[in-house]
């Protein structure tokens, strides 16, 4: 993935979002009218339609040790040290609040005010830590299915959306079971339809080009929202919160 | 992953089963106790324990254009044509069971059954059409979490879990959503206590070294489990059942 493009002089981002990749943090998913659920677009093939959106996995930092992720990163020198020891740079989200600071379109008391709402969540109020949001598994009720026994049960997942009034932006949170651990994991990704995309040329009606890259832009009008969302990063977990302290000291300092 | 090792003589196969990979077909988890869920082990962290067990997503064919896995299958003379349309060897599960039957273990019969009984699965009887195992997503409810509003909805994923009697060896079939469109896309898991693996020296209490393998043991007096999921993989969809009839036609041959 290239770099983000500053476009300082008009305090615009545009953030590269790569279209094709089949397994990666950027998905082209389909809303089916039916129940609203997303399912992935293979754009290659089928193309681009009016109802696709983007389901994007945004990060916030990046380990300076895992070397090509960092070389995307513009903001190469900040540096702060992550909830896991782990020694880290500025990246996707926390870029953009940081070049917006600069800008002087975030204040200094927009951040302190997010500090602030962090600082008053206690662990308990954290989504990993909230008993409402545990995966759910029913009670297993025997079925006899084309002549097998098999014990029926449901694992239910917790899944979060919030609307930005007035934008076309959504955020849903997803509640997985942790890697290797005992324990839920919370995951933001942030979703917009296709339309918000700049792209070379009008994306619908048409197929994705072998890694076809489109731009997201990120401007005063919508910034907002993504300082919204370093929020709500910080209240997934007491590593999230922990993070998103440390890269609002980074940016402050 | 190395080849399996035939022990022609003895009647017997030794299935490789990679300890270590983070992302494989195989992996080591813990049951607990509290709600039979299994979460994932770190063993070249924390170790093997008595209560792990072992989740591995048994295959049953390979691509032959697929170089690195087709290499592993001991049978690459093989050679039938998949539901996809593409040019397929028998590997694992089919290997196994191809083996049996030259040492006349399997018998003629018994595959006959197999062929039987899935030509009697209506379209409507396969696992993937079955109305009462789809995935299912609660009606969305309001939720202010730490000040922003949330809708909650939960995602429910039907689960399957079948045990053979007699043996400590369990099949989940795990229902998902299909990958590039509408619909869901059963996955079979076949899942067997840590203790059943032979390794270089007892796993119990030691850590995994790097990239290591132990081996599962087929032999006639636990053949017939696979037989049964060879049954089973042909239940989950039709692409499934077709591959499956060809499986044992090519076996038959």
């Amino acid at each position: 993935m290239p770099k983000i493009l500053i476009k300082e002089r008009e305090h615009k981002i545009e953030a590269p979002i790569l279209l094709t990749a089949i397994s990666g943090k950027v998905r082209v998913k389909n809303r089916s009218i039916v129940n609203e659920y997303g399912t992935p677009v293979a754009v290659k093939r089928d193309g681009f339609a009016l109802s696709n959106y983007i389901e994007w996995q945004i990060g916030y930092d990046v380990v300076k040790k895992e070397v090509e992720k960092f070389a995307e990163s513009s903001l190469q020198e900040t540096e702060f040290i992550g909830a896991n020891g782990k020694i880290k740079a500025l990246y996707e989200l926390s870029e953009y609040i940081w070049y917006f600071y600069k800008w002087g379109i975030i204040s200094k008391e927009e951040l302190s005010d997010v500090v602030n709402y962090l600082n008053l969540i206690q662990s308990s109020d954290l989504i990993d830590n909230n008993p409402e949001l545990q995966i759910d598994r029913s009670h297993p009720i025997a079925k006899n299915i084309n002549g097998f026994d098999f014990e029926w049960t449901q694992v239910k997942y917790p899944l979060l959306i919030h609307k930005f009034n007035k934008y076309e932006i959504v955020t849903e949170i997803k509640i997985t079971e942790k890697q290797y651990a005992v324990g839920t994991q919370p995951m933001l990704y942030l979703c917009f339809p296709i339309t918000e995309l700049k792209a070379r040329t009008n994306l619908i009606g048409r197929t994705a080009e072998t890694k076809e890259i489109a731009h997201f832009e990120i401007t005063e009008s919508n910034v907002g929202v993504f300082l919204e969302m370093l929020k709500m990063f910080g209240i997934l977990s007491g590593s999230h919160k922990y993070d998103i302290l440390q890269i609002i000291n980074t940016i402050l300092a």
